[in-house]
């Protein structure tokens, strides 16, 4: 059964996700779609790029992701498609969303059979009368090769990635996830093995050196450091919120002391 | 696969949803389920209708649609199921709730075939033990001609249609979505097509006389109009909330000045 | 078509609902997901095991329920596969969430196939890891009955059931759904049967000695009890939320004065 995943800003309460699904499943019948999320905030592409990545890996080959958060949306911005290794499918404006995906693309093209596009009114529903169409259209087994031209240009994140410094490693918080937890871009696998070598997570002012392998390990009231789904360092605070604690969110600096 | 949308007042906190589904699949397995929203505000029966109309035309023809939102439940209210032009049916509670697409009916069904409805417990669930049985049954294959007797006298939303004046348009702002657009009910090709003609769209004591395409062509804190994904006037504020703004939601008054 | 019913505080902004579900129909393709809920609070084992107590009997048999609320994951709590009568499968954290479903159990097992689970990064995503495996090796048709040794030692919630007492029921407040109705795990049929025997329902310091059989027979502005949709006795207030009027949660001590 072809399987789709959706991801966009579209939200819970309007029929704009139905529209999309309907327009899929009527050019392609038979796909099974699975939502990524809809709530991501209005026009955040970062936001819509760290899901999108972190979800794809969970996914079998051949699966086609279609992900729209384009406030460019009836513009000149072009529409990508991009054929992952192992052969899944991207389908996204052309905005840096497909940014940390990139590194695994074998090839990426600028949609412009625009035959498959429908007429819908007006132009501000590209979802539902572009995107759509071109998802159901590689659903259905159509060679995406045969999209549009193949380009090297496609738009990117300015993303600074983590690094490692003299006196430990610094990074960034990706994510805040629904728990509060903050979830760093830092591997956790860069951190000193020997549990007697000071390492030291800093965030705003606020800071721990306590590192555990899961949630319930953690002290009550207390912060520490865990390896992460993703396998980057979180910072997580047993019970409660620690994003609400530290008043910190996507973006932060993270610094590890590791010491000497 | 035969196929359902979902369209209720339920919400995402609660079991009621799933019940509804479970049901659907015990009834009809193999049934594909898509949602349209869950979070119509409780009992608000013209939302529930703006958003069924809206996603309607994006399903392909032989569909099923059950829309509950039914504060009439357990009382004498009809359940209507609604043949559509092209094959698709319409299930819901004699509300209004199936108003817009009322124009689209073949023909028009009290159901009172009771040996299908569930003995579950209470009156208050008919969603569960009405309607999805109903849905079930014409998703297996039942011919919904037999549901119950025609009618002629569906109960219907009495929304004033948007109107031609001798000096302009007028109509309502049929939905606000996510993002703050207030799409309203004026058809845009009611609009003079001349961009030296004056036309100016108020709401409440704001209005704006600049026409676009599309969202990212309006300039930065300026509100516009433009062609919305319904082919009506919709106005909106780049990379902002317009209904937060201007405070305006749903059913306020619009006047577009067109002049001469 | 296999199917998977799926329940956890995971919310809705998160890639983790989707990380589990592609998990799932990477290992069990074809299977078809139905959401219970995802907005679960943080942690909320009770109100997970009231969900899928609600939900379960909704689906036919066979299903598969996957339920991950787990604020201890990474520790050495147990993963249970329960066997219910007519052959349905419960697949949860042993934290007490199954409680309710567990009367009906044919047999209970304590998952040790590691060679099923995931070497995911990180010990704090079994739902992706651990859980979603399981249920797909169950959806695939794995004989659930070599997940594990059988154990009888499940973690129960310690909930106090309703009871009769002299003058009257006592219960609780076993649910605050969407419309702030309080549904309780009162028995409709324990009330006397007759109209004229005194019957008033007390939480907090407000009551109500009103019994209707559905909403729109409640009078305005007044509070009533009625038979609700799990045969227990449900307090609501006609048009607007009583959970919020009333100042009640769960967990609120419910008395019904059924006099002499």
């Amino acid at each position: 059964m072809p399987l789709l995943t959706l991801l966009t800003d579209f939200g819970l309460d309007d029929y704009y996700v139905a529209a999309v699904k309907g327009t899929v499943l009527r050019l392609a019948s038979g796909s099974q779609i699975v939502d990524i999320s809809h709530q991501v905030p209005p026009g955040d592409i970062e936001t819509a790029a760290f899901l999108l990545a972190a979800a794809f890996p969970s996914f079998p080959a051949g699966t086609v992701h279609l992900a729209v958060v384009d406030p460019g949306v009836g513009s000149s911005r072009r529409i990508l498609a991009v054929r992952i290794r192992g052969g899944s499918w991207l389908v996204a404006p052309d905005n840096g969303l497909l940014t940390p995906l990139l590194v695994d693309a074998e090839s990426i093209h600028s949609v412009d059979r625009s035959e498959l596009f429908l007429a819908g009114p007006g132009h501000t529903f590209h979802g539902r009368d572009r995107f759509a169409p071109v998802a159901a259209w590689l659903l259905a087994g159509g060679d995406g090769e045969t999209l549009g031209p193949a380009i090297i240009d496609p738009v990117r994140l300015a993303i600074v990635p983590p690094r490692r410094e003299p006196d430990g490693l610094a990074g960034r918080v990706a994510h805040v996830d629904r728990y509060g937890n903050l979830v760093t871009d830092i591997p956790w696998d860069w951190l000193p093995t020997s549990h007697y070598r000071r390492c030291r997570a800093e965030v705003a002012s606020h800071g721990t050196d306590l590192r555990v392998s899961h949630y319930a390990e953690i002290p009550a009231g207390e912060a520490a450091m865990l390896p992460g789904s993703l396998g980057t360092v979180e910072l997580s605070l047993r019970g409660a919120n620690l994003a609400t604690r530290w008043k910190v969110g996507r973006g932060a600096v993270v610094r590890i002391w590791t010491g000497v």
